[in-house]
């Protein structure tokens, strides 16, 4: 039978050596009955110079891929900002839509609201007790790990969401728990265990 | 014949008055032959203190208002770092995926390498020529708007970008390229135009 194929989402793309971080993600996907699918595996026809048509032509490859895949593992480690990188937001919108369970992780424990609060530096309580920020937009406040369309997506799609803490060095590239969203998929889908 | 309704997606959520603006848009919208569903307006069942339920709730609701409407206007205009809010992302991801025409206005006019660049203040140059910040992340350089799967998903659908320049004060309430947006869309819908 085949395996189930995993679309792997994230700033991932963005490392120094993508592709040699993308084969350590395949290994742990195999270790668990996975087929890992990285965002640079599409099957990009040659381009010419104009850098839109390129960044398009990505665009339509990863959405092919992920209408190939039957789940989604994000990488939600909070990139330029509080907030997980705009592109993984959009897939795993993209992969809800789309039925796939996505499974997140986050190499940043902290929760959002503290995060964002120490991102915008000053803020300031609302009559009505909410918390807003020096451009008076307000702060989420519900204890998730990130802006609560992406947490309620892992939750409503039967997914799982894991967290572990970081160095700065391996804040995008440690697996501990993008381990755990493997093996707790792994369970859901009743792949082999290692 | 039902009017279009046009899921208003954005960070317009956060503002002090979120219901007065929806208005506006809203009126905007019915001049153009629309019906604008704002993330709000979702039926929240009476709901205990628990905010992570909450959160969960509201979740839902706004994925059922966008299964619920015909096109996506995006407020893509930064927050709190060089791109858009995530969950935003993650609403175009959505739409994107149920076969719905995405347009987007963003009410900062710079492109998206230049907004990055000045937020990560260092960058370095990789020997193959590409931008890395300080976390030796490569900056997206294709002369976008935003993030490519943002980009991708607007052209893809046959939707729209519109931008404008915009002060501190108007950033998140401006609404000239909403308008444009909403203008495109009428025409791409055949609505009634003003």
């Amino acid at each position: 039978m085949a395996r189930p194929r995993v679309y792997l989402a994230g700033p991932d793309v963005f490392l120094r050596d993508p592709g040699a971080f993308a084969q350590r993600k395949k290994a742990l996907c195999e270790r668990y009955g996975f087929e890992g699918v990285f965002p640079l595996d599409g099957d990009l026809k040659p381009q010419g110079p104009d850098l839109r048509e390129l960044g398009l032509a990505i665009s339509r490859a990863n959405e092919g891929l992920i209408r190939g895949c039957q789940l989604v593992i994000a990488q939600m480690t909070p990139f330029r900002g509080p907030s997980a990188d705009v592109g993984t937001a959009y897939e795993m919108g993209f992969a809800r839509a789309c039925g796939l369970p996505v499974f997140a992780y986050s190499n940043v424990a902290e929760d959002f609201t503290t995060r964002t609060t120490a991102f915008v530096g000053t803020t300031h309580k609302r009559p009505d007790g909410h918390i807003e920020d020096g451009d008076q937009m307000q702060l989420e406040a519900f204890n998730l790990v990130d802006n609560l369309m992406l947490y309620g997506a892992i939750v409503a799609s039967g997914g799982t969401l894991a967290t572990s803490t970081s160095t700065p060095a391996e804040r995008y590239t440690k697996l501990e728990a993008f381990e755990q969203c493997v093996a707790a998929a792994a369970k859901v889908f009743a792949t082999g265990l290692p």
